[in-house]
């Protein structure tokens, strides 16, 4: 039995034919005239980014079992891909440049980097006393890949970290436990999927429970943060923050967020960095080995009706 | 026998006094009417920054046998104390903060922040493609604290990590090897002493052999690095760098350097970050301690003619 696999272009098709030569492979990006072989596809890849896929493309992917996404978080799938379809994440394509960006950005306040900023175009030589992650406490909701990178090199620097998941379990404290958590934390930083447990998760009351200097860092999703209640307590000077999502997204260019004191703000940069299609071309060769060989898929976010191949299992060759 | 110790003002005295009530505590920073006692002193303790000691006040000092200094580097010491004193640094008092400032400052290059500065300034979303630590090769020049730290961060993002000593060794290369290393280096991270062997070691040759884009990293002392032929690759666009050290230091408001294209450039910051005084009074007790009980003192750069005290040893009671 042959699997098909869909894949957004040719450098993912190459890829892909060079690691599983078993496979049969369908280039679609889901706008170009729909190939022949796309009802044979059991393995849908779509564009990353997104690029506005609706419900409409998975209409010509009638035998689709699987939709690989490729990036991180899959809140804008959920309610398009039909339901027997397994969902699998992009965990790991872009979990380091954002994490990087998480720790760089938080790492750039305590070292007043942006001041320095101004001090270096002014030419001016005044050295300021930095704070260090050394000794602080950082939570970070989330536990997964980018959640867990984060953690471990603010701890290289010595810092506390406490990751908050949807649940209590080894190592992980529970989002309920959150508040009590924010009041001695010196960084709170975001890296949770968006769907409807985290919606507005960080609002007025949980930052009134951050201590006075606290940094709030969005790496994960605009509407995980309440845009109002963070901007008051930025304006106010009592918090500091790094958002690389906004609630809207884009910002338009007239928002009072731009301006705020004590921001850095990026523009959705924290994934996609250079070598990202390497990643995600491991990541979707990889997971269809496991599909051919019969061996349960990895980054499973929802599970559909078939979470391994059809094929016989057991006799996995790689 | 009882041990004197000399430092430089009351918080350390406090501190010292609570951990090793034995020891006899004065206080002298080198420039206030000299104290009582001064002749008596075997561990002395100078301030941080060193303001201004000159061989004069060692003069002060004929029993000294030990120097715990409270920087990274030793460099300004050694022409200054006596040939039969024991010199030691300041190993982890400074080390997370100023790896901290070495990564964030790399990554600040990786993650285009500067440019996303600029764009936050003028009101403007427009994404970047960044640059990733995953994949990437790190040539630390330095194999203690401050090096170490900052390989170990950088690894965690995926990155490859060389570190450079004097000699070869378990996990170290050859500073002789930086030729060879550097071909392949996307970035130079400095976290070494200075001294004869270290002076001018980034010339410009060596800097010939990185390739185009990469990133040099000054954290350790400005003359490590030739400033003329660095600035000639920054202004020539080919290399990018982060400097939080010059030669000369001060930098001066018409030096070229401050309006260099790809340059990170803050004023020496990377020590002395909140909770210096913290780790510099547990340093200083941990010797003293040390000395008192017989041990061999640790962090030692210069050996003198004692490096453990004459109290009776083997009785250690700490």
């Amino acid at each position: 039995m042959t699997t098909t696999v869909c894949v957004p272009d040719a450098g993912f098709a190459d890829r892909l034919r060079a690691v599983a030569p078993e496979a049969e492979v369908v280039v679609w990006d889901g706008h170009a005239e729909p190939p022949p072989g796309l009802d044979r596809v059991s393995v849908v890849v779509p564009p990353y980014p997104k690029a506005g896929w609706t419900a409409e493309q998975f209409t010509r992917l009638p035998a689709a079992a699987v939709l690989q996404v490729l990036s991180a978080g899959t809140e804008a799938w959920l309610p398009l891909a039909p339901p027997g379809l397994t969902i699998c994440n992009g965990r790991g394509v872009h979990g380091s440049s954002t994490a990087e960006l998480a720790v760089t950005g938080l790492l750039s306040h305590w070292h007043a980097l942006p001041a320095l900023a101004e001090q270096q175009r002014a030419h001016r030589w005044e050295p300021v006393q930095a704070e260090t992650a050394w000794g602080r406490h950082v939570v970070v909701v989330g536990a997964g890949d980018i959640a867990r990178t984060v953690a471990a090199a603010l701890q290289v620097f010595g810092a506390r970290t406490t990751l908050c998941g949807r649940t209590a379990r080894d190592g992980v404290a529970a989002v309920a436990d959150l508040p009590e958590l924010c009041a001695t934390a010196d960084a709170l930083v975001l890296a949770v999927p968006l769907d409807d447990a985290t919606r507005g998760l960080v609002d007025a009351a949980l930052l009134a429970r951050l201590p006075g200097s606290a940094v709030v860092v969005n790496v994960a999703r605009g509407p995980i943060v309440d845009t109002a209640a963070l901007l008051a307590e930025l304006v106010s000077g009592r918090l500091r923050a790094v958002l690389d999502v906004t609630d809207p997204e884009p910002l338009p260019a007239d928002h009072p967020l731009w301006a705020a004191p004590g921001l850095v703000l990026t523009p959705h940069v924290g994934g996609g960095a250079v070598g990202w299609r390497d990643r995600a071309g491991q990541l979707v060769a990889d997971q269809v080995c496991r599909w051919l060989d019969g061996r349960p898929l990895e980054n499973v976010v929802r599970p559909g009706t078939a979470t391994t191949s059809d094929a016989p299992t057991g006799g996995g060759t790689r």
